[in-house]
């Protein structure tokens, strides 16, 4: 049995990861400060689907650890103490870190919400990266980094270090990143930190540079209202799929930011679980730092949105795609080739394809409708950078 | 006539800034929050010259500064609105940032001092960029970086982005880093941010990857005992040529640590102040990021201390090098070659020789003898990692 200690087991990830694993069988505890549901709410959003409230949630989720020693504790873990207490209580095997700021724009808000990121995130990793030497050196720490951190270089992105040949020599090196918001560069904070803990204290890690999720459900909740997921569709928390399927359930107009060319990664929420029980199941050794790129494929955001637009025009919904300015500054129409071959040497193969995901997720957002109307307004673009 | 403010205007770079600069007619503003003071104390060590109180300095440079409007105030720039007062009142054309945590082995001590040394240096560095942009968008930073940010790749250290050519293709990208310190990757971080910055508001920066100072002296502030600056000889805030030297003249060995080949770039105290005041009066372009590489030459660290040895024993003080054990995980004989032209394109030329900046240093160390005795415990290295 691997105990697996979730930090950021509230949020959009953190609770089907606890889900999915508690049913089969993993001894999961977790930690949360629900930051995310305060944040959305201060960006005047909700979200689309109902779910429980911290106390609630945690009673389901012993349910399903029943006969295991789980810790569900609420607290933040840029509080050194209390985060040691937790992993001295929780024995991780494995720890998965997702608490941590999550939305690019917020972080570009302004100097309060920008301090706030790099504090929440950057201190709250450091503290972990200390408190595991102190309590579980012996832990796989599963890290979430963005594939954001990379920025659009005119090379292919490695996976890990790369090999580069320059003036005549050789060396392995970290790949360069160029972050595209403050959210972004506390994640290439958090790299940079994370890969000399390995190196001088001997830890183990894997970075995960994931693309963009979307989509709502995945097995192990259905059929159980209770254990749903979160789902966000304002413009600092909800990413563009997620966006863009909210947009069309309640009749509103898909919107890609500019001429749409941007590529990205992409990957449904049942992949990233199932990418990071992968993960869980095979860590690196004592000392190694390893990137793994997570997702499925590159999109480009344009075709996406009209695939949308497809898929709801299947489902009966009327919709349409409509461009809105870029409100950021980031390259519209560029190379974009991420290596991403480790997982699918772990065993990773797509759950599904990308347009069963988008149609099951407008189908749980069409019994949404209300709330999604009741925060459209939160939808429109408004940070700008 | 150029405003300059200066951020850790009482540390050992600042104050001999202020004074230089005064002294040329530029108009100097600072602050500082006495942090250098304080830690220095808290490892249990002290400066070898015996400087000023903070009332008393600022009078000086009052008096250097007359008919100005110079601005010196008292606070940390993790306080934002001080920070943005300070720039409000202070006006300034250019903005030297030394406000930092500046020592390897005191960010390497534990979890308090690894989360002090980010806050001050990563939100300090990230509140000026927002100051900056609200108060005084055309001024140019000039901000503190290290060389140590690079590590000791076996490639050439290019400054600034480096042509990189992978799987056919090429781009210019940032240089790869590998801190070997929390306090460098702070360095590594700001740099990120900054960058990013640049790039989207247009601010203009020198990011100065500046190699190790040595020295305590510098024409501006010979001939008036009042105006000298501090020297640190322990094993934190001292650095290696400077730790020799306090260590040559209180008769103990010269300790270089581990085999002593470790190179790295090194320059006097008074290239370092020439060569601020060359950046400062050569700004970039609005919107550029502009790295430069600051140091003298590149020297190996045992090569160093049998040089301190031999120049002391040339003033009649009986020296001898005695390696310890490296505290430290670091190569020990590796490549390093540091591109740095930029600043010999601006007008560089060293000040002086290597040997007799040494002898300087130790002629005005002997006069100061008794309290690098009373703190000479504080030599040793303690920190391990």
């Amino acid at each position: 049995m691997t105990r697996v200690a979730i930090l950021g087991i509230d949020g959009y990830l953190g609770w089907p990861l606890a889900v999915h694993l508690s049913k089969k069988g993993y001894e999961v505890s977790g930690c949360d400060d629900l930051i995310r549901r305060r944040l959305v709410f201060e960006v005047g959003s909700n979200s689309a689907t109902q779910i429980k409230n911290w106390s609630d949630r945690y009673c389901a989720l012993h349910e399903l650890n029943k006969g295991h020693d789980s810790v569900f504790k609420k607290f933040n873990i840029t509080n050194y103490k209390e985060l040691k207490d937790f992993l001295k209580e929780a024995q991780p095997d494995a720890i998965v870190h997702f608490a941590q700021m999550p939305s690019a724009p917020y972080s570009m808000k302004g100097v309060r919400e920008a301090v706030f990121t790099h504090i929440n995130n950057v201190i709250g990793n450091l503290n972990l990266i200390f408190a595991m030497r102190e309590v579980c050196p012996e832990a796989h720490l599963v890290k979430l980094g963005s594939m954001g951190e990379y920025g659009t270089p005119n090379i292919d992105i490695s996976e890990g270090n790369f090999e580069v040949e320059y003036n005549g020599r050789k060396d392995s090196l970290p790949y360069p990143k160029q972050p595209g918001s403050f959210y972004h560069c506390t994640k290439v904070h958090d790299s940079v930190n994370l890969q000399m803990a390995c190196r001088f204290w001997g830890l183990k890690a894997t970075d995960i540079m994931q693309g963009v999720v979307f989509g709502v459900s995945i097995p192990a909740m259905e059929g159980d209202a209770g254990l749903m997921t979160r789902f966000d569709f304002d413009e600092c928390f909800g990413t563009a799929i997620n966006r863009f399927c909210a947009q069309a359930v309640i009749g509103e107009p898909i919107t890609p930011y500019g001429r749409g060319g941007q590529n990205r990664g992409f990957l449904p929420l049942q992949d990233s679980i199932n990418c990071i029980n992968l993960i869980i199941d095979h860590p690196p050794e004592k000392g190694e730092y390893r990137v793994i790129n997570q997702f499925e494929d590159v999109y480009n955001l344009f075709a996406l949105a009209l695939m949308v637009e497809k898929v709801a025009k299947g489902l009966g919904i009327s919709a349409r795609v409509v461009p809105v300015d870029n409100p950021r500054i980031e390259q519209e129409g560029h190379y974009y080739n991420p290596v991403h071959k480790k997982l699918l040497e772990l065993g990773y193969s797509p759950a599904s394809n990308i347009e069963f995901e988008v149609s099951k997720t407008m189908r749980i957002l069409e019994e949404c409708k209300e709330r999604i109307l009741r925060c459209k307004k939160a939808i429109a673009p408004k940070t700008q950078w």
